[in-house]
């Protein structure tokens, strides 16, 4: 299927080059090695070669960058027709993402001397930011063209950038894996903008819009890579020693506990007690979302277990009861129900979080306090105020997420960037090559009604009888063939392939 | 495919939630940091923040948490119908048995005033006695519910941490990588609950038990994640330094010779010379189970090669050759083989550890006799006592894993867990969501022998004459559809489709 | 389909068990653990145990360890009907090399009192090996036997290790991510014996040198695992601290712009604009293996950006224009296209090292200086030598390369390997075992043309009227089975069905 307006030729290269070249003459004029990285600065003091922060770090760098381009990558494998473009342009627009947001981060998060320090730190929040565009991403999965994606990510970047430095710098708040500034933004943020592209008429691309077999299984692959890294992600940045550990610790028995409670929800909501994969691929998440800001708090196993048993419940009863409501209601098409994987996970994070916040103590934490909570030991703030810190970092970044996704939602709109018409959308083959080799599992007949008729179609050198009678409106048929269907002569309007 | 015993729609949420909350309630009141994870008592003593825990062991633990969850999980998706289940139920066990093991092990390793303490090395332990739970579950691998295997969790969790506690602790046993605890306990106590599950009308279903080539595809994932991580696996709780170093080294050359056998092996036994994507996938294995005791002695990399090279060579001749006597003889439906990739294997290795141990001297250890043999090196017992511990030790454990496996087989026998049929085993579609869109590639049209007629039959909205009379039996003949076979009206009675 | 000549009943195990047990003597003989894996010699000095090597390098290793085994092969897996080989073939001979590596670059690179010692660095490094061994193999995919691939890797090894050695041993060349030693020898080794093994006839096979849908998936997994951890590659045996850190930082960026630019010449080289699988999953790596000599230099964020940007379109423009070139002009049949992705990006890696290198002052680097260039620092050579070097190594590698591949080439054309005819080149089913329901999708039909007729045709108990009168050729059909395709008597000289 060709489309003049959704053909890429220009529009992407364009986009990609341009993009690119500024990227790489700000990274000349702004970006340096930080002093872990510098051979000199490192070579210059005095210390031990471990003393370098790569060894804290890098190896939950490598699961987090695991986590963006496998996890994410292929949990939006799930869709029948749109395996190449959902780990394709996640590829593609995390790619984009890691460099801007290593510019917006170090410009917002403090220069050194009008230079951009990088190093595995930087490498980590650039994942991070990355990743809450893919949740965005998302949401608007299947319905926008990779030139749309960019612009879209270059926007929610500066906009997450913009929400972390107030969050982080401004106000003090505590979010090491970001149940906040990744979840709650990326989600809320790409809500907004499925609800500005809203298409009354996606129906016509119904079809394509579920899984197969094989896809699922594709997506379980990104589905178990985010769970069993979640505890990486989740201790990435928080403080070397204790704090680290506790982190991964804490997620691991949420994500746990919510798996339990993800399958039993499944087969509650069911009404044959059959198992969703939807469900297990994504609502078994929650809790690692849901532990992202109280995570490296002394939240203990048990508080772990039972924030990780209320998130996948609650994930589950998104995906089952609320989707439909925000679609028919709201007119929002969330393709991968990213407001009960990271919305509404995300928010219930944000409470956990200035709840557990606001019950620190001397006593609980002893020296450890300031590296948990340094506006508490250090600023002699109370506990209570950074609670409430917490709970207006969560309002701020909703105010920005659904601001911002509305703004950038317009932008979206324009009619340039090569969108796929409604009926092309969660398809491959408008912006990839698939040949029709590649479609012999899925293509199909698509035959017209017409009283009281049969017409004999011929794929490759067999012939079929088709009863068109039978047909109440243009109805298409699955089936093999070597990408040469022909129909016999007398019938020959009435039929057309398509992938 | 509906079945009113195997709905899960009250058995599956009860059993998930009554557990979870019992953990979550058994966690609230046992459970603790230990002083590694807690931010008072790190803080409290004086030591760099890399003396944590934390910076030994979680790369290795990611790298087996890696193994369970991927690993074991796409192992087992070899079977054409059952790749949900396969990794989904892997999932939900697994997700379970890691809590319930921790207070498990916890409780017998020793609790400290009371209370369990939580780090690092217990995520590891858990993990492992998990991975023992998943060696059983591939022996049942298709034949049972997942509520049944929920309770085999719970009762196999609390019998391994038992022979786990009287192995090392009692004894004195040294067992790394667990050829006996995890492998050689996992594979018999699996194999003894197949025996008492042992059902005679299995080649019901036996068109499903076998895989196809994108099957086979995705379960190379899993054997590819084992192989890679497997030196992780075994030194993941080895004491610093050269243990940890020592241990990933033998494993790794262990693996590498296990491969080259296994290759040989598979095309020696075939015929016709042509591989078995059975043998690859497991056999290739059997060099890490079979170094899971030794690994961490000076064992050499020479000793390395020999064993993974015999351990290569018994496990194919096993599937060429024990398992069909296994079945037919005694009884035994091992789905996976684990006999063959974790049974004999992990005796082997039991017996490597012993002669190994057994010629343990001062010489060769050095300062570091005291880490790998501490009974020998502190306690001043000779080296063939500890080798005779070890031996006794595969005794105690295969005693255990029998004895447990018969006692959990005929609690999982109770007619309550909702089972299924013998002609629906390896079937997702009874515990799993799976539309008609998704049947596409494997449904069949089951068609009664009728004499000396045909009928037709219409799918979708081709029309197929169908020769009745060239059947001999009920036939299923697999086609490509949309969902909706419809016969036409006057051979009704005779043709339905089923997944 | 078998066929005498690529029977492996015996020539494989043959094979297997020769070069194992080869290899297991003269580990015997030659190998012994090193000071951080032996117990008496790692606890006879005062050190923390932290200092062991372990600990700097296992995360590294292990993520090289994942490129080499899911990377490599389950890149090559985008052949239609190879999957098996290319996984399978991937993970046999990688497991041959590793260890004959240990033995070749141990005795070049300085025996220990006669002995080779072994460790977590020798470990990468035979990793390093391995991966040239299976960039060669890459350009011969799909058209050689086990057999030949284990008696090329043989030979490679070796050759590979002799380069190494004059460039790192006696010319004191830089080239940590391997630029040279890996990608460029492995490349120009495997095309040279791509040269040597030309097949005149492979159109008879050219309908399956392509991939499908879900080949192309699963060849994503690797691309992605290469991306995703060639920061690791490059960084894995650079030295502690800084040097580690800004390897893995500098790979990091250029990969990152390799893909942008990637994604543009994708769309731009296409007439309809749609990207190209093939392009993505290769020419995106490409920057990886151009930051392989440099990136341990202080080539700056930005030059490293520069560098992968370049990569990138030079290896799309490859595959669009040169690769077809080669194959036409000078008769080299690169299945993967490894000019593409290792060797032009090698050169040109080689090349910025050269060039960086001799930009190198004491100014920039401060006493990291000798870490990186000791030539410089301790020896007091001009930066301009080194650059000199560097120049002269890439000459020696292509030299080795290019003759060592013409030589092997030969050896490996000797008919005595096994390997398949024309018609069967890019096919699992020669070598491994695939049932008749593996075949489910892609099975055939084979009909002769005949004028004036048309035959009638079952398939299981469907009988199919074929239009022979409107057959040119003998034509393929592909169709769904259940194996049994059985021609009515009157045609039946004219059917037949192959997988």
């Amino acid at each position: 299927m060709t489309d003049t307006n959704t053909n890429m030729r220009l529009k992407l290269p364009i986009t990609c080059f341009i993009l690119e070249i500024i990227l790489i003459i700000l990274f000349g004029v702004l970006v340096e090695y930080d002093k872990e990285t510098d051979a000199r600065k490192w070579h210059h003091s005095n210390h031990s070669e471990y003393d370098n922060d790569f060894y804290y770090r890098y190896p939950s760098f490598q699961d987090v960058h695991v986590m963006i381009f496998i996890g994410f990558g292929f949990l939006m494998t799930f869709l029948q027709r749109y395996g190449f473009s959902s780990v394709g342009f996640n590829f593609l627009i995390a790619a984009l993402a890691l460099q801007w947001a290593t510019l917006m981060q170090g410009f917002f998060h403090g220069m050194h001397g009008g230079k951009i320090h990088v190093g595995v730190e930087s490498m980590i929040n650039a994942d991070f930011c990355t990743g809450s565009v893919l949740i965005s991403f998302g949401a608007v999965l299947g319905k926008t063209s990779p030139v749309q994606l960019l612009v879209m990510a270059v926007f929610e970047v500066t906009l997450f950038a913009v929400n972390e430095f107030i969050l982080l710098s401004l106000l003090g708040t505590k979010d090491a894996g970001g149940s906040m500034t990744i979840h709650t933004f990326g989600a809320y943020f790409g809500l907004m903008v499925a609800r500005v592209l809203y298409r009354p008429n996606l129906h016509k691309s119904k079809h394509k819009n579920s899984s197969v077999y094989h896809s699922d299984m594709f997506a379980m692959i990104g589905t178990l890579y985010l769970w069993m890294f979640w505890p990486s992600f989740n201790s990435a940045i928080t403080a070397h020693g204790d704090d680290q550990h506790r982190t991964a610790l804490n997620t691991y028995y949420s994500l746990a506990a919510c798996t339990l409670s993800t399958y039993a929800m499944s087969a509650l909501t069911a009404h044959d007690g059959k198992l969703d994969m939807v469900h297990i691929q994504n609502a078994a998440l929650a809790g690692g979302v849901a532990a992202g800001t109280a995570g490296e708090m002394m939240l203990t196993p048990f508080g772990s277990m039972i924030v990780g048993f209320l998130a996948g419940i609650i994930s589950v009863l998104g995906y089952k009861y609320l989707s439909p409501i925000l679609e028919s209601k709201l007119k929002i098409q969330d393709t991968c129900g990213v407001h009960n994987l990271h919305g509404m996970p995300g928010v219930m994070g944000a409470i956990v979080g200035a709840v557990t916040a606001s019950l620190a103590t001397k006593e609980i934490y002893g020296d450890g306090l300031e590296d948990v909570f340094p506006m508490v030991a250090v600023d002699k703030k109370s506990a209570s105020y950074q609670g409430g810190i917490q709970a207006i970092s969560l309002a701020v970044t909703l105010g920005m997420a659904l601001g911002g996704g509305l703004l950038v939602g317009f932008i979206m709109k324009l009619p340039i960037y090569g969108a796929p018409s409604d009926a092309s959308c969660f398809e491959d083959s408008i912006y990839w090559e698939v040949s029709s080799k590649k479609l012999l599992e899925t293509s199909k007949l698509c035959i017209c009604p017409q009283p009281k008729k049969h017409c004999n179609y011929t794929i490759g050198y067999v012939k079929f009888k088709i009863q068109t009678s039978l047909l109440q409106t243009e109805q298409c048929l699955i089936l093999p063939q070597d990408g040469s269907i022909s129909p016999t002569s007398r019938c020959q309007r009435r039929l057309y392939a398509h992938s």
